[in-house]
């Protein structure tokens, strides 16, 4: 347990309202580059209380450009958590019943060691000098994370998108330590086209002068028109053509012709602008291709021999997939292929594909579909466990 | 006919290769804006020889970023004519039987007037001065290239994409000009989430400080980074998740193993960027900008009180339409809307959908499912309307 050797304190430069764990040189990280990463932090938020037999835990991955503040206030956009719907007192994820837990990942922005925080041999913002993060390191550092809390085995791993990519990695490196693991539109590899849009943003991000070659913070820049581009290329993967058309059609934007122009005549576009426009203002653009890249890297079967199964061999975990039919990012035959391997692996798999047009994002959204499933399933995992409290 | 008010030259400035129609003060164009354009230009090939009935001419019309060098070398790339598999002696739209025509459309960087052409006005290039032009703009040209030529009845108007639109259009606004219209992997309208792409591809040129507000060319400079991240994400659309699965998985690029950094990695990667990189070598970005506009200002139906039947009453026109399974930016649902339609204005129509997962870019391929589509159309139409010749 690495209690006694972690700082706590709270993280008074970045984000008052998170815990921050310090990590110092005397618990380095060894990432998948082979670089080691020391001293780090991450900044995690907690909900509900920790049962006396510490088996009520359940720990919450973040996708792309989620954070901590899964089920209260974002303190930077003042919004609600952004699985604030499925998570609270008497929700789904009920937090009087269970201890939920969830981290800023490494590499990210609003309180974890990523590249915009102080790279400690430069004194500067450590800019593209920080290693490359993989999925693996990610789940390395909430490992070291869930041990500082003295919590030796999770009732659940719970996540959607990049997230599920680290519910999948818990599942497969620390079964032992999971028992039940919820990935949600994922996949187990990042395909062809999805690091291709991945590219494009990057591609985006690194055109725009503002960027400084990842040194802006110290030029006192922003590459803002860069990211907006990024994020608005990315959010139409997050949804779905009959989606789009459903909300915006060909519908005009506060006016009643076209105007012969290149302003925002249609919804859509005016729509599109409005999110490229609010994510500058919550995302640090290195940031952002430090999370593309890491989910570029994901290929759990590449890393057991090609074989999937492997990857899952003997796990006594009990899984539940989620995939949505709209979902063009991670397509159900995404989840379809995990549903196999887990099966050939003999393990534990309940599958569910939600028939809904609202795409990718629908994992974020309010889903009758999607919360049955996890309350069903969660109910049945504690009930199994001997957990009746918890049921 | 418009042939004696027309001055015809060689571009000797931009295009020797190509032939260009002057149409002067007194032939100005009246667009879809209510703006007039006077003098512009068009600039055009043709193959094949026009009979003596003036029966045999086929019009093409190119798609987004194409131009009028569809069946001979392109004299800025060198490469073959973009419809090159399709169109020549002996090939399946035969130049030893058909007279072919293909000009650069209105607004486009070929040699026709554009935004990076001289404004009559200022004697400076004309930049978002330009006025924007529509499909139905592009059409009006064209039939006034056609007048220009002497043909009264095009025997075919074929083309793919954004060509596809103006097949449509020219059938509805000239129906009594248009014997035969093919209009392959298109739609009559610009669906939402097609806007959204758009419009990302026209935040990235704008973002990109070279463009200065569209002025670049008098500054010295290219919006180049911009304009390939725009590139970079359309060429995504053209492909198919399963082509690029197929063409590149996740094979790494020239490499062992993952280099944990932002280099191209993934053959994907280098693939698109090169992609990126070729385009900005060929193309205006203000003409960009135009032709996605034109697109999107798309919809047929909305010309006509929102019935798309009643684009096409008493028509005599005979159809064929063309869709590709695996084409999402122009999926099989658009052809059968149009098809629907002029079933409805009781029109003659033949629907082909091929099997590929090429995606839309399948038609400008060697696909032998769209030849033979095209070639039986072609064949049958000739007999019927007594042309034994070009059977």
């Amino acid at each position: 347990m690495a209690a006694e050797r972690a700082h706590i304190a709270n993280n008074e430069a970045n984000e008052p309202s998170s815990k921050i764990v310090r990590f110092g040189t005397d618990m380095p990280l060894k990432l998948d580059s082979g670089k080691i990463l020391t001293p780090f932090q991450i900044a995690y938020q907690t909900y509900g209380e920790l049962n006396a037999a510490r088996s009520n835990a359940v720990l919450i991955c973040h996708a792309l450009t989620g954070d901590q503040h899964v089920a209260s206030d974002n303190p930077v956009t003042g919004k609600p958590g952004w699985w604030d719907v499925l998570i609270g007192p008497g929700k789904v994820i009920d937090t009087n019943r269970f201890f939920v837990i969830c981290s800023n990942v490494l590499g990210g922005c609003l309180g974890s060691t990523g590249p915009a925080t102080i790279n400690p041999e430069t004194g500067k913002p450590w800019g593209l000098d920080m290693p490359i993060v993989t999925i693996g390191d990610m789940v390395r550092a909430q490992v070291m994370l869930v041990d500082h809390l003295g919590i030796d085995r999770l009732f659940s791993v719970i996540g959607g998108s990049m997230g599920g990519m680290q519910v999948l990695q818990w599942a497969s490196s620390h079964p032992e330590r999971v028992h039940t693991a919820l990935p949600i539109a994922t996949g187990a590899r990042h395909s062809s086209q999805n690091i291709a849009f991945h590219e494009v943003g990057r591609q985006a991000v690194m055109a725009d002068p503002d960027w400084c070659g990842g040194r802006y913070i110290e030029a006192g820049k922003r590459p803002e028109k860069g990211l907006a581009v990024a994020r608005m290329a990315a959010h139409i993967t997050y949804l779905s053509e009959a989606a789009l058309h459903r909300k915006f059609g060909r519908n005009l934007q506060d006016r009643d012709a076209l105007t012969f122009g290149f302003d925002a005549d249609f919804q859509i576009e005016s729509y599109l602008r409005h999110q490229g426009m609010s994510f500058v203002d919550r995302f640090d653009a290195n940031s952002y291709l430090y999370m593309t890249r890491a989910m570029d890297y994901f290929d759990l079967a590449a890393d057991h021999g090609g074989r999937l199964a492997d990857a899952f061999r003997n796990t006594s975990t009990r899984f539940c997939l989620v995939s949505f039919t709209s979902d063009w990012l991670f397509p159900t035959e995404e989840s379809r292929s995990i549903v196999h391997a887990l099966n050939a692996a003999g393990a534990s798999v309940s599958f569910v594909e939600i028939e809904t047009d609202r795409g990718h994002d629908a994992f974020l959204l309010d889903e009758p579909g999607l919360f049955s499933a996890i309350d069903g399933f969660l109910r049945s995992a504690a009930r199994a466990r001997g957990l009746e409290e918890l049921a």
